[in-house]
């Protein structure tokens, strides 16, 4: 038994990724309305029985798709971080770092959700608790990142009016390709933070 | 012919008028993938036929109802905008007067147009001027408001990011109700910019 129980449970793991990849990918391309399960079940390759299975609704899937892109996000954040430099331009890396984040997949397959969301109750049950775990979890990193001291009320309301901003960022991206202006804004903002947050490497 | 003709346009302006304002609550209530031309209609009280013939797409019909809530709220802004104080706090009171704009319906209905022009070329072809326009607007009065110099590039930067956090914290707002926390990112942020802009009201 042992031994036939760890290839099904890895095709399985598999057959999750896929769906959940092409949940991501349909999310990108057709937006929330143009995204059903048919469609990502065939864009996975995988039967509708199966795919109901692990995902028994559109909102099910959806939900697991942007969470699943969260995390990998979260690990790359990570990983990302470990390369930023000490001292001099750390500032202005982190708010790159940020930024790359809220103009890539996560954030506009997110993005998605959040809007479909406020008019589906059922949905935004779901929503809101990921949203809230993401926004401590990233409010979190970026405290260390910018060596800020979150007990200090005026560096705690910094970092998050910094992810107010880049989020605002991130939306406005979506729009229109505004990077220049987007570095420029986020240029100003670093000289802000060395300014205001004791910490700050500069 | 010119007495029948005067209440004629005038009845047409009231017809156009309630299908705008129909769609806008539409979009509020069931967002873009919920809204359709039959269910404004119906809402609106006016003939299929009628509707048609003012709009004859969906797209066209929420497009004008975003342009006419905005201007709406540009002009409120206006009306606004001469009752808030000179000197102390008005820094503080501006930035209330966009956060109030960026949590009304004018915004959530442009959000929901914004997110489904992303993936809808068309749409994006109408949206995009007419937020670029929106934006100059916007930046142009908040310039004035907040007495900066916009030829001076570190002071229109910073109008710049005012703009892009309020609309984070706008999109924020949507998930969850965070008026406490907005209103300490605000109060912060108003500090900062008194202490950047020289010409800033303290």
């Amino acid at each position: 038994m042992t031994t036939t129980r760890v290839p099904q449970s890895e095709r399985t793991r598999v057959m999750r990724l896929r769906l959940l990849e092409a949940a991501v990918e349909c999310l990108l391309e057709r937006g929330w309305a143009g995204t059903s399960t048919t469609l990502v079940s065939q864009r996975a390759g995988v039967s509708r029985g199966a795919q109901l299975h692990h995902f028994p609704s559109k909102e099910a899937l959806v939900l697991a798709a942007v969470e699943h892109v969260a995390e990998r996000r979260t690990a790359e954040l990570a990983v990302a971080a470990a390369d930023l430099p000490a001292g001099e331009g750390r500032t202005r890396a982190v708010l790159a770092m940020l930024a790359d984040h809220v103009t890539g997949p996560a954030f506009t397959a997110a993005l998605e959700l959040w809007v479909a969301a406020r008019t589906d109750r059922t949905l935004m049950a779901a929503v809101a608790p990921l949203e809230q775990w993401l926004g401590r979890q990233t409010h979190r990193t970026t405290v260390e990142l910018l060596g800020a001291d979150d007990t200090d009320e005026a560096q705690r309301e910094l970092v998050q009016a910094t992810l107010d901003l880049v989020r605002g960022l991130g939306l406005a991206a979506t729009l229109s390709d505004d990077r220049r202006r987007r570095d420029r804004v986020l240029d100003r903002w670093a000289r802000v933070l060395d300014d205001q947050l004791p910490g700050s490497p500069r």
